[in-house]
Order: C-alpha cells, then structure tokens, then sequence
C-alpha cells in the first residue's frame, strides 16, 4: 500500500523505538468531564474503564479529588470528588493503573487517603509556577501516603524560560515521579515542544519521567504529542475523541494508531468513540474559532468559552482585535 | 504574555524568515466544493474572493474546468466548470491570482483558453504519478496558451520512494512553475513531510516552487503545513475553517495566525470562518473517525465517505479490521 517514508527518514528505527516505550494516560473522564461537570453515569464511566483496560491503555485518570465546599455536590458529578463508593462501582482488578488529579488550593491534606486505603493508585496535583512551593509540601504529603505521584505545571507557555528552569530545579529534587508539560492554553506549535522536551528532561534526569498534556485549540495536540514523542518523552495524555475543556486534547485513537504498539489494541478504544462522538454536537469540544484565536494569544481559554456559550455569533472579529491590538489595515503588498 | 519559546528553539530567526515568505494558495471554492457539488451560490464565492483580496492571500482556486460530458450541469455547481461568464460575476481587478485546477482525463486542450482570453491566472493540473506523461503533454499546451502553470501530483503517499524520484525528475525539466507535495488520503506525518520536501527541493531546483497541499484525516494537515514552512516550502494550500473533502485541509485562519506577516490581515477572513463554521454542520469535514481511519491505513477517503452517510452506525471496528487485518488480542503486556 505505498511506502513508509518513516524507513527513509529515520533509518535507525530511533522514532519507531522512541514509540514503542510511551505510555498512555487516558485523562477522558477527569478533562473531558470538564465539559459536562463531570456528570458522566457510572455505566459510561464503566465502559470506558473496560475499553482502556482491553485496550492495554497505562492509566485511567477517573477524576478529581476535591475538598468539601468548593463545589455543589448537587451541580457537580461524582467524578470531581471520586468517592471511595464511586471508584468501587467502576474498578476491578485489573492491569491498569487508577489516577486522580487534585488542584492545589481545592484539597486539603486529610482529603488524600493512605495508598492502603483507596483504589487510586497515582495523584496527579495541578499547580501553576507561582504556587509550586505549596505544590511540593502536597507532593510530600502525597509521597508519605504512598502514591505514584506526578505533577502537572500549567500554563508554561505563559513563563519566561528562567521561570521553567527555577521550577524544574526544585521539581528535580523533590521525589515526584512524572511531570507533565502542560499546554493548558493551546498555544504551542511542535518546536516549542522539542525545545521544551529537551529542557524537562535535561533538568529531570533519567529517574523522573516526563509526559505532555496537550490542548487542540490550533489542532496542534496530536502533532505535539508527536514532536514531544520522537524527543523521547515517556507518557502522552489523550482523551476518547479528544474530549477535553474547550477544543480538546489529543484524541487517545490517533495516538494508538501513531504508537503502532502491538501492546495495545485499538478496538475497544474504537468502539467507544462513536459514542464520543454522539455527545460531541452536545458537548461541543473540538475545534471552533474562538478557541484557536485563545490558543494563538496564548490566553485562558475561558475568554473563548464566554463566546462559545452566546446565543449569537461569536464576533471573532472583535476578539481578535482586543488580543492583537490589531485595527490598522494590513501593510502593502510586497509580491514578487 | 509569556515567553517566545521561538526565540530560543531558532535563535537565526530561520523558522521566523521562512514563515514570511509563503504564498498562500486558498482553495475554498474548489477543494471546499467537493462537499457540495460545488453549488456555493454567487454572492458566496463573491465574498471569499472580496474576504481574500483583502487579507492578502495570494491565489484564489475558485473551481475547475471541466470538458463538457463528465458532470451533468444540472447536479453540479458552476464552480466545476468555470465558465468565463461565472467568472465574470466574481472577479474584478484585485492583488491576487485567480487559479482554476484541471483533472488529468476530465479536461482536453480546447477546454483550455488562450491566457489573453480568460480571468483565470494559474492553471493547475493534478494527476496521479502514473498518468504523468500525459499530464506532460496537457501542461505544455498550457503554457504555450501563456498560463501560469501548477502540478499536483496526488497521493504521494501511496508511491514507492523510487517512483517518487522518476516524476520529480521528469518535472524537473518540464517547465512546470509549481509543484505540490499532494496528501490526497490524510497519511503523512510531519517526519514524512520533513523527508518530502527535501527530496521535492532536491530534484525541482531553484526555478520551480515547491507547495503543500494537505488533508486533515489525521488532524495533521496544518501541522504538515509547519513542518513544510520550516523547511522551506514557498507555497502552502489552506481554505476557510479548513472546508475539504473528508476531513478538510489545512485551516486559512490558523495558517495565517502562524505565518504572522504584515503583509496578511487575517480579519476579513475570520469574519467569513463565522458563516462558513455555520455550513459544518450539514456539510461535515472535519476530524470524524472513518476519515482517521482511511488516513492512517492510507487509502482513499470514499471509502470512510461511503460510511458517513450511512444512517446507522460508522462500524468503524470492523471498518478498522478489515484494514487491519487485525482480529487477533493485543499481545500480552510488556509492563516495567
């Protein structure tokens, strides 16, 4: 069926070894539940733990850990809390590892339980740069529990590269397992990636993993995990169908196929995802203008989904100016 | 607003001066059109061409001609024709170049107008890499009628590596002014766009321009785009939101938002995006699973177009084993 130019362009296998040592992180319940409050059923929420556990896939982030108060458990889904009794109507015993995230600020240390004591295996603790002290007295605490720990450090493509480095020193020296390069506002194109590779793994080492959690705002999230995988990243996130906040993450079905890993098995993933895509005209995560004109000016995508939510046009035209400062006509044309 | 992750990636300003020298070819009208028959109305195709004139955009490929007999008139729009009296409703005197494509089989030399005698600027011809002398023989007439003359060679990625290299070396003494690399089935990678366009450099020399023609089957078609631009592509082939056959091609307004060239004002074109974000909904490109799935096994899309307009379900699982040739479990998992 033609070539595979991949013989050509890299002749020593390193991009096919390179893929062969990912692994996955499906975060479609925890990100995706984003999208509709984390009001997913438990039959669906089940489902989807069966299909990534047939399919091989490496861990299942199910949700959030969250503190009483912060949000209405009457407006909100289980899936923001991940209740013990919650969790044991989903997991079986089973070759998958069980991941919730926990937003600093939105738990306290008595919300995280002894390792002993739950089904969750991994916590995955969102900061922002500016928190990242109060980040690691969470990951120690985390660590003392007994979990796999990972921290995701959003929003980098908002720092200045002194600021990267000043994090990724600390993070070097704390006893975190995994830390992710978060594109928390779809802004980045592959090469910032493969600059931002080099620097995380450089300042990691060999014992602390890196992954990447990408956003689909300038449909970029696949092509990232792509970069950030032939620089030799360990773990890519993905979502069913790319369901995600806003334009989305890495659909998991694009990776699967791209991964060419006989480890996995794309089926199950597969047959899911035309139920994804039902709730996608609903959901409305994929792409739309005003999450690409976000993604572009490097911006919280909550500007975008203010618009998306409007009964009228988004008037992309007005966004773009505000961000751009952009009213001038264009320069004259230079042709030839 | 945080760092320019460029800066550090390109320190030359490579990347950056790359980018300021792509000419953009939009093909709204006639790639868009194999969505609807090409039936956009006259006042439509009027606003591309005034949307387009006043961004900047290069070329404007507003359909195709057709010798009389392939298509019944009364199914199709006029855009698959461009009969000079359509033409005359849209054009008027603009900074941009009016391109019109030929199909190598669905169109003799008398359907092929003296330069002197027509609107069109630019007659692109696309054929497969196996029809190619007798696309030879079609763009020699063209250019003795005085046009500006383009090949596309379509579905490259279907093409043995030495077949690759017997086409271009025949181009390269063809006099053609332009040659794209055609993803016609959504397959390529950046690192298979990466190895094209130096081969396409290598063999077509100075003279003769190199474009990129993408589709989004994979959501890799402006990522495809990034990685041509970054290794010197003159031209690149986007349209509005990406409008396409299948899964689309490469959005005009992201393509622009990352060429960020003052010569471009991208304005103008977000306002029309708005109506054409409308004409998703029933028209249907865009990431859709049968599209990822012709586009990873490198087929043509009909196939998952015949599965989009089913009524019931895409049964993209056996869609993906008949391809495959996959029934068998994953292999047991390698973990650690």
């Amino acid at each position: 069926m033609g070539l595979d130019y991949r013989v050509n362009c890299c002749p020593d296998g390193l991009v096919s070894d390179r893929r062969r040592r990912i692994k996955v992180l499906d975060c479609t319940v925890r990100d995706g539940g984003i999208c509709n409050d984390w009001q997913f059923d438990h039959a669906t929420v089940k489902r989807v733990f069966q299909a990534l556990v047939e399919s091989g896939v490496d861990y299942m982030e199910i949700g959030y850990k969250t503190k009483d108060g912060v949000f209405d458990r009457d407006a909100v889904g289980p899936w923001r809390f991940c209740d013990e009794d919650d969790l044991a109507q989903i997991v079986e015993p089973a070759d998958i590892k069980l991941t919730t995230m926990v937003d600093l600020g939105r738990v306290d240390n008595a919300d995280i339980p002894k390792k002993s004591d739950t089904l969750i295996d991994v916590i995955r603790i969102a900061t922002y740069a500016h928190q990242l002290d109060d980040a690691l007295k969470l990951l120690d605490h985390c660590l003392a529990q007994g979990f796999e720990t990972f921290m995701n450090v959003m929003a980098v493509s908002t720092l200045a590269p002194d600021d990267v480095d000043r994090f990724l020193k600390k993070l070097a020296r704390s006893g975190v397992h995994n830390v992710a390069i978060v594109d928390s506002f779809g802004a980045l194109y592959p090469f910032h990636v493969r600059y931002l590779v080099h620097k995380y793994m450089n300042y990691l080492g060999k014992d602390i993993k890196v992954g990447v959690h990408f956003h689909n705002n300038q449909q970029q999230a696949f092509a990232n995990s792509i970069a950030a995988i032939d620089e030799g990243v360990d773990f890519v996130d993905a979502t069913l169908h790319g369901i995600g906040r806003g334009a989305g993450n890495c659909p998991l079905e694009l990776l699967l196929f791209y991964l060419d890993n006989p480890r996995y098995d794309v089926r199950p993933v597969l047959d899911l995802v035309e139920d994804f895509a039902d709730m996608r005209d609903d959901l409305r995560w994929g792409y739309h203008l005003p999450y690409a004109i976000s993604g572009y000016y490097n911006i919280h995508p909550r500007t975008a989904m203010e618009r998306m939510a409007r009964e009228d046009r988004y008037q992309v035209r007005e966004m773009y100016q505000s961000l751009s400062g952009r009213h001038e006509d264009r320069e004259d044309r230079k042709t030839g």
